[in-house]
């Protein structure tokens, strides 16, 4: 199977492109691309086929004769996961596993009763290594793009991101809600006539989501679901209500 | 929540069962129930409510007095997992994750392009150490019986293991499927006459199954499937094929 390299400009069948800087750093000395690879570049307009025409790792100058559009592999309705922060490395698999399955984009933030906290150089840090294993996970698993990983110091900066996607759905996974399940969410969704534009998943940290917690969310639209009756740790329950949308929504194969 | 115990035996409510040996030693000493604490018994008859009425933690004995029988958590349908090996603490994460969704039981075993191989000690310590996964987890998701984890020593002893099973449906995840989705697999299964006894999904190495074993696969009545277009890891693909066929009957809420 072709690598795939991303990038976020557009573009077309027969055009030369000339990967210089810290892309190009990273096309010839980090992936080693190699002259005459066939590669699949995953671009803002789709991806495409594409052939190595030289490189010059010493400069880290890299050219692409782009070729013909390939079929998209990204799910059609965007997927997003906010994630509670959580000690450790978990949050890193949260990413890894996701992004592979085809997360579109992740919020990672604190709650009430998330453990650990992360500000300054720490934070700075773990935001760059969850884009770097974003971004190779894409790779690893023929992603049209990289999802967004993004921190938000807490709950009441979600205004402004959940503006920005406007999600058709927004699924408050919560272990206190026994009645409703995530298959009545999304079969109900689904029977609007509105195509469902977008699905937003929370996941709560180790103790589960504050009282005040859940009444900010549910003011600001969300829903709260069960995902079933054994109790998933929180770098568990987003992979799980992730797979469930997606193969609802057609997208774990038909 | 109650913590869980887990028990081999039957039990009845008003029972008193006194707990010595290896179990009293794990119960005092390990999990240290308090005297009075109140618990669950996941029993071979089913989850019962218990309260601990003595701990002698030197003599590693306890007693419990069984209460009523509670609500039974594991899936209707048991869901098996077949994992080829993987080297790394892989397969821990496939067994901790997949146990706390709900999967009844794990096979592992090396395949033609597996990496990594397990023999002698190295088998003996690592198969204790995915059982103590097993079981950590499925107290920890409050299920009602940890998942059995065995090692196999290659595909054609699996025979046996199949026989022993009787799969309702045996589902090979292969990445040159394009045709036949999860999906398609799960609801024609479902709308069959006879219901649907168990399932098993069988996940190959991350360099996918070789010919011949696609060919016995096939004749020990495999159904190859694809779950979609992003190339998953082998430590992914199970969890998320098990919450796709938890989602299609109804265990991951309704």
């Amino acid at each position: 199977m072709n690598r795939r390299v991303f990038t976020n400009e557009s573009v077309g069948p027969g055009q030369v492109m000339n990967v210089t800087g810290e892309k190009g750093h990273h096309f010839a000395r980090v992936l080693r691309l190699r002259d005459g690879e066939a590669l699949v570049v995953a671009a803002a307009n789709g991806p495409h086929a594409a052939v190595v025409t030289s490189v010059d790792a010493k400069r880290g100058e890299v050219t692409l004769q782009i070729g013909d559009p390939v079929e998209r592999r990204d799910p059609a309705v965007p997927v997003y996961l906010v994630q509670s922060f959580a000690k450790g490395d978990k949050v890193d698999d949260v990413v890894e596993k996701c992004t592979e399955l085809g997360v579109a984009g992740f919020c990672v933030l604190p709650t009430q009763r998330s453990i650990g906290q992360l500000t300054g150089e720490r934070l700075t840090a773990r935001l760059a290594r969850w884009r770097r294993i974003a971004a190779e996970a894409a790779g690893q698993a023929q992603r049209d793009a990289v999802p967004s990983v993004d921190w938000y110091p807490g709950l009441s900066a979600l205004d402004g991101y959940l503006e920005d996607v406007q999600p058709g759905l927004l699924l408050l996974l919560d272990e206190q809600e026994t009645t409703c399940g995530i298959r009545t969410a999304l079969k109900e969704a689904l029977t609007q006539s509105a195509p469902l534009r977008s699905v937003v998943l929370m996941v709560g940290p180790e103790g589960g989501w504050d009282e005040r917690e859940r009444a900010w969310l549910r003011q600001a639209g969300a829903q709260s679901i069960t995902i079933g009756q054994r109790i998933l740790r929180t770098e568990t329950a987003g992979l799980v209500a992730a797979s469930a949308v997606l193969y609802e929504i057609g997208e774990l194969g038909g």
